[in-house]
């Protein structure tokens, strides 16, 4: 239900969450990822991967490089093993694997007891713990600590997936496309993964979702077990959590515990598995070769000279501007009372983060050697297929293609960004009313021939979302409207139909005031039973917000269309021939651009040096307090300030390591040779930004939470010493 | 005072305000602009201007195009008697710039009638309006009209500058630069300009300004005759002044009453003069050939790739962040109540005008065709140069010096703007701080040793600022500097040296309160003792905020040498050295960017096609009435809604015209060839927003209230019958 607002201004808080809009434009892959998934097996059964002919890298690697984000079916063991002496063998990758998890919302975790308990960031859990407090009761501010696992409490919109097989589907997927193109293609190919996956999801608790990969260069069929009870265990105070906020975020060294614990539930009862990391005795120590297993949200390392461009010149100043307002408002907004504070912090923290994130990547692209190295190696790889009659005529016509739909996008971006993501409707009640409204409409179709976001595969994340009791306050509603229903008349322009059709003759102010006070859409057993009643319901409900998200339904599936056919499908079958023409030109291992898919990473603990200075790798406990002023964001709780004299204040708190990660990997565990935990991954450094474009090994750096840190903070400050045990292979209380 | 936020920030509001920020960095002239002027000769004596060969322009030149902002003693006039059958005399030319006046907080006016009074737009009037009004009395809201002359209010800030003399110094500043460069070649210009202006301004109310002109290629003294006694005489209703808001701004068709009358006092009474325009009988006509007389603030079009590109990549997209985030605070800050409203309205204005404005740029700056173009136009130049060996010896190596300057301006560009243009301080008791302390500091040293804005020339403008009666709202100015504390960290980074200084151990509010509650600067008395005792008061004063100014007054200093030395004088000296290759190269007469000098600028009144549509000239009354749907910012005030049947709704209220104009035009007069007024510039189309770099006729069109339509509502609206006999002929009341 948050993929209005997910898209669109990535309101998910925290520094490394993925930010899917940035790609969701111009790289045809990641829409497939985007959407929730389907139906249910349980168990966990072995990957089986037809390895048809996997790509391969450019010759010219160093071998000492640490990049890349590695499927785990097509991982470089054998060259990790030269250059750092060890090769994780394809049992140890299968178990890594399991004991991986992706937080739907645009986050990784890890299970790290055989109770189903998961670590990852507070940042991750920050809008669950929000959602979960209330005026009276603010565990953001106080941290939330269930003592006994009856304590434990119910994230409302969370979603956990395990990764339990990989199937290889590009032959499946490319006899159906064959010689198509445009809207033919584009219908063809959703027609068919629709079938894939419905036949993978036999269960609510399955989640089927293909993925692109190599920007079409392979469709994968990934299968997850899907978790929806997960229930919150352990959050420290936000002002441990995000100690230093926005101004220490993406910067080290670092004095956070950014780290929570949840729990899965099956069956009303924790999940009992043997696929778990374990716990390490002394955590990272430097230089160590470490692993990073997580969910990186996406890059756009392989995308064409054309749509970087679109990026650097539209889409990425556009958005920058749209959130850098929003950041205003959202900071006056706070200060009007704590109360306004605590049911906007979340928000305002990811659009914080936001900000700073996109300002990097934006940075990198405006970095004239950065790009002018992409300008030469699409030159050379152009070159390369003209220059070969078998490779020009299969190839060539691909980049002209996928430039004329980035001119395309260009074209159709504010309309299909204000109509269709939601732009112009920056809110929970609006969300609910259109996938109300689009779920009366879609369900009845066959499957195949619904909206990606409505098939069967993705309905358990569809009713999570409309049966959501995670609370919606009116106050910050209206604010969210008024906000977009002027951007929706900047943008699209006073006297365009769409704008006069939504205001008619009432302010933005008006307007939302009036739905926000008129709509019964606040309250889940309204939502449910329009959601149940179908489209007689929906048709004959009077409810404001529903009628406005059915004025304006026509218009935003209609640019849809135009997006889907125009641009999305153009670039994803040439983005195909692109990566095709890169395999038979490139032999050897390469690895995908990001998809929020799981990835895995190597890497050693490391400072680097800046501005002629070197950063040591780690932080300790006395740092945390040398940097305490007592002012937020720089004020300690007073847990810690009174828990000072039992710490070990040299024990390491943050870290950083040369691992190649990036916005989606927050909460991915290092783990060592031995898959143990030895730090959780919360943040890149300011370098790391660029890496949405290239990985640089002499500056980027992951940044994580020491695991021996994590473990003297719970047992000296929060005494939670049965959580310690678990971690460490006692029972579950 | 408000150089600071008007620098960094841009707050003046109104559609054509001057942005001056955005050339500031880069292009070397228009530092010789921004700060404001000094002593005094009165009268209006002659132009003298000994004409040291003029440069002239490529001889492509279509001859119906109307691209140009020229120079009122280098007029094509030839040209245009050919092309549209009228050539302007000189003595035409000379009556045009007497009754034209500058507003010198950004704006044009045109004096029109022998008793001083003075049109320009009501929002170049909005910060004076708000001024004068009070939480009991909103002149904003309701309007202001002296019904006599004693009714007449003094704006606490104003200053009005006609242009009565100009005087080519080029040859006299090369004596003292030739052979010089970096810090000696600034250090020689700016201790002659000091001594040019020192010697010109020989009273209080005169302003002696040297301007740089084509970059550097040719140096002009321009004296002003200086009034600060200027009152306000009528202001219309926000509500029609500024009918459409931030929506409409930009944009045509347009139903805008952007007008306003101020009156200009001398010794006390209405200036009495021979020189102003007359009023039309019909006002402006379709295709006739009417001038614009303003002062258009700033374009790049001839500035350097380079420094082009430092615009579009870094200083644009900057400055629009920091914008865009204001305008979120400010958004919702005044939606607190109607007083926070009022106080903070007028810069709200301007931030988002700045930031449409600003967009408009950058969408120019980042379309491959005009970049393009500006690159091929340069590329063809340096081939030019480096082609002969003469002119390869004295300048081939200009472009590459600038270039340098640039990579310079771009590393130290976030410490310039944080520490010394204010973007750290963003407030008007922190303006009033560090200009009592500096100048304590400078008074003292010798003019030519001084800061430029503390010389003798520029003391009635600071001492204007300093003893305003302005108000100052407290919790306006927490808003602002907790914002620009925060930025100030967050740009800097919490561990500069600086950051720590001023933040300490306080939070950004907590600072920002602290200061506000200590300060006594809010009082005009307490600031005028400061600064009559001079240093040793300052260095006494225990006020937190002059204390917070000396705090950071060496650092800030530090880095405006560096700026002026590595980029400011770089840039001017090689800015000289292409303006000379082009003169030498293309002969006939060019015309010099912006430099908010008064310039002269021909077209025709005339529509332009928008998307195969034809967009009409005219709009008239009808079309307000039309428009109005009693909702904020289409809400038409009371008076005109009451007075709907006495008004002749065909008549003509907006137009466009084809004139190259551009911000700082506002409240330019469009006259005829009779020098009557036949219309009030107020804005441009959003096509014209890419005239800071090129000039499209096709589609750049100047928007303007049509003299009909100024009397129109004056009589039968606002019963201000007086004021249109006034502007008619008769005489003041």
């Amino acid at each position: 239900m948050r993929s209005f607002s997910l898209r669109e201004l990535a309101t998910v808080s925290g520094a490394l969450v993925a930010l899917p809009l940035a790609a969701v434009s111009c790289a045809g892959g990641s829409q497939l990822v985007e959407p929730k998934g389907p139906p249910p097996p349980p168990g966990e059964s072995a990957v089986s991967l037809k390895a048809e002919e996997l790509p391969a890298a450019p010759a010219t690697v160093d071998p000492q490089s640490t990049e890349g984000m590695w499927l785990l079916n097509d991982f470089p063991s054998e060259r990790v093993g030269k250059a750092f002496g060890f090769a994780p063998s394809q049992e140890w990758l299968d178990e890594v694997r399991l004991a991986s998890v992706r937080l739907a919302g645009g986050c990784s975790g890890s299970i790290v007891s055989p109770n189903g308990l998961v670590m990852t960031n507070h940042h991750c859990v920050h809008h669950c713990v929000e959602q979960l407090s209330s005026s009276k009761q603010d565990y953001v501010a106080d941290g939330f600590h269930a003592k006994a696992q009856s304590e434990e409490k119910t994230c409302p919109n969370m979603e956990l997936n395990q990764l339990i097989e990989i199937t290889d589907v590009t032959s499946r997927l490319a006899s159906v496309t064959d010689g198509l193109s445009g809207e033919s293609f584009g219908k063809a190919q959703k027609a068919e993964i629709g079938k894939i996956e419905k036949e993978c999801a036999e269960s609510a608790d399955v989640r089927c979702d293909v993925v692109s990969l190599y920007h079409g260069g392979r469709y994968h069929l990934y299968k997850y077990r899907r978790f929806q009870d997960v229930r919150l265990v352990f959050a420290p105070e936000l002002s441990a959590a995000y100690f230093g906020g926005d101004p220490d975020n993406f910067n080290f060294p670092r004095y956070v515990l950014d780290a929570a614990f949840l729990r899965i539930y099956d069956g009303g009862r924790p999940l009992e598995t043997k696929h778990h990391f374990t716990w390490s005795e002394n955590g990272a120590t430097e230089d160590e070769l470490v692993f990073v297993s997580g969910h990186p949200g996406s890059t756009s390392r392989s995308l064409t000279v054309a749509e970087l461009e679109l990026i650097r010149d539209v889409m990425l100043p556009a958005r920058l501007l749209r959130l850098a307002e929003i950041r205003g408002l959202l900071t006056e907004f706070k200060s009007r009372g704590p109360e306004q504070a605590r049911i906007s912090k979340g928000t305002l923290f990811g659009v914080e983060n936001a900000v700073k994130a996109l300002q990097g990547r934006r940075a990198a692209l405006v970095d004239r050697e950065l790009f002018g190295a992409k300008v030469r190696a699409e030159e050379e790889l152009r070159a390369k297929v003209a220059a070969d009659p078998a490779l020009r005529e299969k190839y060539e016509g691909a980049w002209q293609a996928i430039a004329k739909a980035q001119e395309r996008m260009r074209a159709i971006r504010v309309p299909y960004q204000q109509l269709e993501q939601g732009a112009g409707f920056w809110s929970d009640l609006f969300t609910h009313a259109r996938q109300l409204v689009r779920a009366a409409e879609e369900l009845p179709k066959p499957n195949e021939e619904r909206l990606r976001e409505y098939t069967e595969a993705r309905r358990p994340a569809l009713e999570q979302g409309i049966f959501s009791t995670a609370p919606i306050y009116a106050d910050f509603e209206i604010l969210k409207l008024t906000h977009s229903f002027t951007k929706l008349r900047e943008e699209l322009g006073a006297d365009h139909p769409v704008v006069r059709k939504v205001l008619g003759r009432k302010s933005p102010k008006e307007l939302a005031e009036s739905l926000v006070k008129g709509t019964k859409l606040f309250d889940p057993k309204v939502r449910r039973s329009l959601y149940e009643g179908g489209k007689r319901a929906i048709d004959a409900s009077q409810d404001p917000m529903i009628q406005l998200a059915k004025a304006v339904d026509e218009e935003a599936r209609t640019i849809r269309r135009t997006y889907e056919d125009e641009v999305e499908a153009v670039v994803r079958k040439n983005g195909e021939l692109i990566a095709r023409a890169k395999f038979e030109l490139y032999g050897t291992s390469i690895y995908p651009d990001a998809t929020f898919t799981l990835r895995l990473s190597f890497g050693l603990v490391k400072g680097w040096e800046e501005n002629g200075k070197k950063v040591l790798p780690f932080t300790n406990f006395a740092g945390a307090f040398e940097r305490d002023t007592g002012s937020d964001p720089y004020a300690l709780p007073k847990s810690w300030l009174s828990s000072k004299s039992k710490l070990n204040l040299s024990a390491p708190l943050n870290f950083v390591t040369t691992n190649d990660i990036i916005g989606g990997n927050s909460g991915s565990p290092v783990i060592n040779r031995n898959r143990e935990i030895v730090g959780l991954i919360f943040d890149g450094n300011i370098h790391s930004l660029g890496g949405d474009y290239a990985f640089d090994q002499l500056k980027n750096r992951a940044v994580a939470v020491h695991s021996t840190g994590i473990v003297e903070a719970l047992t000296k400050v929060y005494g939670a010493d049965h959580l310690v045990e678990e971690l460490r292979g006692g029972k579950a209380q």
